[in-house]
């Protein structure tokens, strides 16, 4: 019988609908149809097609990881951040702040998936170099670091990146969960964390960090990453390895059946006590008409999905 | 310059960055690629596969509409709709309520905007007769009619058809504009169709209704249609059939891109006040990680796709 769940704390609805389930080979994707670019404005030897480098990290004198501005920016630094209303109706502002893209790796052959636990740790490393910088641009308010792979992701580069929106606002999803964790006494997913990791919806864990795929999964395979020690940002080093390394394992399951995938890091505004995160959205699945409603329905429940990252089906 | 925009009443924030624009025929889509079933449920002769018709209309003795249970029920009618939580974090009901199928048209060669204004107010006569018949059953609180078309809209069955979900909730998109409505002293919406009615937004309209491009569009080419009137239902036959033609209208215009798309019926809750309309979603674009966090990306202004549907662009 499909059942119907709220999210932990959020006021979100899924219907697990889990008879219509399918086993995880069958949600394999064909391989990637995105076709090769000739002149990849990501690759070595193209740095002149994205002018204005941010940051690079080299050895031996060539780059393997690159921070450049978005040529096709969603947000820029011209006007100013000021938002207005007319008519009650019509609020507006120019959308301000600032778009850059993480270039993973310098191999097009490679995905995040194919990288070592030391580089995608040192992606995080750079992550929080770049929330930390942003941050104290005057009129950003958040820095939303998130990674698009594949076609049904919402890429069109399959060279490996991750981007940052830097702007004047606080993502919803974000403003949400801080919202509701302030209806709580203390943090409530560190209270989730502990339950988590004795349910059947526990995937992996390492010493500073726990993977789970969350109980109200909106999407087949949604996994989320924590660090388990109440943390509003990606602050110390060990976090950072622990959460690349449980990461880079959920990607390598995602990887056996070619899972298009977006990411995203949700850490604590501002004066908030946000528990930082990542939430993990397989994108195998295509949301219709009731999603956009507002009621999801997910066909892979939270508890399969996590024997799937276990190994175990 | 990308603009930032908030809907007329939600906290619902969109950038419109259409610098990275296409013109209408950049979006044109290939032609549906869903495979033919050779046993299609909804033929005519194939009614043995989906029993227990609920209602059907005829003429000369052969059925030309009809009205089944959705075999893959999200939904069901078993068990109960109470809900409980466990451990304050765990909130689980079964799916408690009703999946109906309406076949619009016994002709599988024909997709809804095919259709005459006749067929088309006549579904819409169907979904009245539906919604009005669900919402008297025990436990039910809501009836989201809805409809997905091709594949990248949800879909895997061409054959031209609609869904309603009739369940114990009301959809959280319905809520929010219930709740967003009761802030101002009368009905926004009534305003809001007064100044769409006079701006760059107004595609087109009859004696009884109106159909806009939201201000503050999600989707490329979103279009929604209200009443002009307050009118909490699909109530007349007026209303009913002004909404099937403006309907058609749009979707006309959207099949000369052969576009993917869901609309969605919203009407009022029982005991609140909101006004009825419909929302069309076009998909053609993908969300990323950036809209899952809650700000979403539009590249076509809705000033732009009401030039698309009123024919100038």
């Amino acid at each position: 019988m499909p059942e119907l769940r709220k999210d932990y704390i959020l006021n979100r609805w899924v219907i697990i609908a889990s008879e219509r389930a399918q086993r995880p080979d069958q949600f394999k994707q064909e391989l990637p149809t995105i076709k090769k670019q000739d002149n990849c404005p990501f690759c070595p030897g193209n740095e002149h097609l994205t002018p204005n480098e941010i940051s690079r990290r080299e050895k031996n004198g060539k780059w393997y990881l690159r921070v450049i501005p978005n040529k096709f920016a969603a947000v820029t630094s011209e006007g100013n951040g000021i938002i207005q209303t007319h008519n009650q109706f019509y609020t507006f502002g120019n959308a301000f702040g600032k778009h850059e893209i993480i270039v993973e790796t310098a191999d097009k052959t490679k995905q995040l998936w194919d990288l070592s636990a030391e580089q995608v740790t040192e992606l995080f490393e750079v992550y929080n170099e770049r929330i930390t910088s942003l941050w104290k641009e005057k009129g950003i308010n958040y820095a939303q670091v998130f990674k698009n792979h594949d076609k049904a992701a919402g890429t069109s580069i399959m060279h490996s990146h991750s981007q940052i929106i830097a702007y004047d606002l606080v993502p919803q999803a974000v403003q949400d969960e801080v919202a509701a964790s302030k209806k709580f006494p203390s943090c409530p997913y560190c209270d989730i964390i502990l339950k988590e990791k004795n349910s059947a919806r526990r995937c992996f864990e390492n010493k500073n960090c726990i993977a789970f795929t969350p109980y109200a999964s909106r999407f087949p395979f949604e996994i989320w990453i924590f660090p388990k020690k109440h943390s509003t940002t990606l602050d110390t080093t060990e976090n950072m390895k622990d959460l690349a390394e449980l990461l880079l394992q959920a990607l390598k399951k995602l990887k056996t059946i070619h899972a298009p995938y977006n990411y995203m890091l949700h850490y604590s505004p501002f004066q908030e006590n946000l528990h930082c995160h990542i939430e993990v959205l397989p994108r195998l699945t295509t949301w219709a008409g009731f999603e956009y409603s507002g009621t999801i329905i997910n066909p892979v429940s939270p508890e399969d999905a996590a024997k799937f990252y276990r190994g175990e089906k």
